[in-house]
C-alpha cells in the first residue's frame, strides 16, 4: 500500500510531462500545416480606441469592463500590428528610426514586463526628440542601442519571437500611423526573417555601448 | 512556279509566327517552373559605378567600351536594386517619398523611352526640393502625380511588370543609399504584390489632378 501510494504522484508527474509533450508536438506540427502569416498592412489608420487589446494582453480581465471612450474599437491597420506584436512569447527585437507611439511603447513594455526579451536599436539623432519612447523603454529596464554614424538608422522592423518580421515604411508614430501614407509586411518566410535577424545581430554588435566614442574634452 | 513562290513567305511567317508562340509557351513554363524572386538588400551601398549596367540597359554595348572611372563596378546592392527595375518590360509603377538619386532617376527615363508604362507617384512636400528627379521625370514625358495631404505620401515601392515588388525603409535619395542603415525587400509572391498594386491603383486616382483644389486668390 505504501509503495502503491508513493507512486502515484510520480504516475501524476509523468503523465503531465507525456501531455505537456503531445501539446508541443502538436503546436509543432499545427505551425508546420499552417500556411505561414502573410499580411499587407496599409496605413493611415483611423484612430481606434486599443485599450482592450493592451489590457487583454496584460490579463486585465476586459471583457467585464469595455473602454467607455467614445473611439472606435473596430480592426484596424493599429490593432492588427498591436495583435502581431503582442503574439510576442520568447523574443522582440525593434529596429527603428522613430519611436513615439504611445501605445506600441506600452505594448513593448508589457511585453518586458511578461518575460519576453526585448531588445531595441534606434536612432541617435530622433531618439532624444520630445515624445520619443525610448526613455520611458529605458527606464522601464529594456535594453536600447542607438547608432554613432552620420547617416541614419533608417529601418523600421521588428521580429517576433524569430519567426514573424514585421517591415515597411512605418515609423512607430503617432504621426505615421494616423495621418501618412504607409506599409506594413507582417511575413513568417525564413527566407525573409533569416536575412532581418542576422542584420539585427550585425547592428546589435556594432552599437555596443564598449563602442562608443566620445569627443575629447577640453581638461584632457 | 508563280504560285509555289507565292507559297514560300507565307511558309516563312508561319514558321516564324510558330517560332515565336514556342518562345511565348516556354518563358510562361519556365517563370511557372522556377523559384520565386525573393531578395532582401541592406544599404549603405558602398559608391560604385553603375555605368556600364546603365549602358548595357540601353544597348550601347559597353562591353569593349569599360568606364575608365575610378570607383568599383562590383555586385553592390545599388546595383542590384537597378538589375530589378531594369528587368522592367511592359510596366513600373513607383510611389516614393524621395526620388533624387540620379542613377536610378535615369534608369526609370531608360525605361520609359524603352517603351515602359512608366507611373509615379510622390509626396508634395519633398517634390520641389533641390536635387528632386521628380522635374526631370516630368520633363521626359513621365506620368507624376502627388498628395495634397496634410500627412506624408511615405510609401518607398515600386511595382515591376506587376509581378516584381520593391519595398522597403530606403527613400530613393543618394544619402539614403550610401550613409544610411535601408533595407529592400524584392518579392514576387502575389499575396504580397497584389495589395500593393491596388494600393497604388487607389492612389493613382485619388491624386488625379481633376481632383486638385486650388486656394482661391484675393481676385475671386
Amino acid at each position: 500500500m505504501w509503495a502503491a501510494g508513493a507512486q502515484q504522484p510520480r504516475r501524476a508527474g509523468l503523465a503531465l510531462a507525456a501531455a505537456a509533450a503531445v501539446a508541443v508536438l502538436a503546436l509543432a506540427a499545427w505551425r508546420r500545416r499552417r500556411p505561414p502569416v502573410r499580411e499587407v498592412l496599409f496605413f493611415p489608420s483611423p484612430p481606434s480606441c486599443t485599450e482592450a487589446l493592451l489590457a487583454e494582453a496584460a490579463g486585465l480581465g476586459t471583457t467585464a469592463r469595455p473602454c467607455p471612450c467614445p473611439l472606435p474599437q473596430g480592426n484596424s491597420s493599429l490593432s492588427r500590428l498591436l495583435r502581431h506584436l503582442l503574439s510576442a512569447r520568447r523574443s522582440l527585437e525593434i529596429c527603428l528610426f522613430a519611436f513615439s507611439s504611445p501605445q506600441l511603447g506600452r505594448a513593448v513594455q508589457l511585453l518586458h514586463r511578461r518575460g519576453v526579451r526585448v531588445r531595441v536599436v534606434t536612432d541617435a539623432q530622433y531618439m532624444g526628440l520630445p515624445g520619443s519612447q525610448i526613455g520611458l523603454l529605458r527606464h522601464a529596464g529594456i535594453q536600447v542601442r542607438h547608432d554613432q554614424e552620420n547617416g541614419y538608422m533608417h529601418h523600421k522592423f521588428a521580429v517576433v519571437d524569430r519567426r514573424i518580421l514585421i517591415t515597411g515604411s512605418l515609423n512607430w508614430t503617432t504621426q505615421a500611423i494616423q495621418n501618412n501614407r504607409e506599409n506594413v509586411l507582417v511575413v513568417e518566410d525564413t527566407e525573409y526573417v533569416k536575412p532581418f535577424l542576422d542584420e539585427f545581430e550585425r547592428i546589435w554588435e556594432e552599437y555596443n555601448p564598449i563602442n562608443y566614442r566620445f569627443p575629447k574634452t577640453t581638461n584632457d
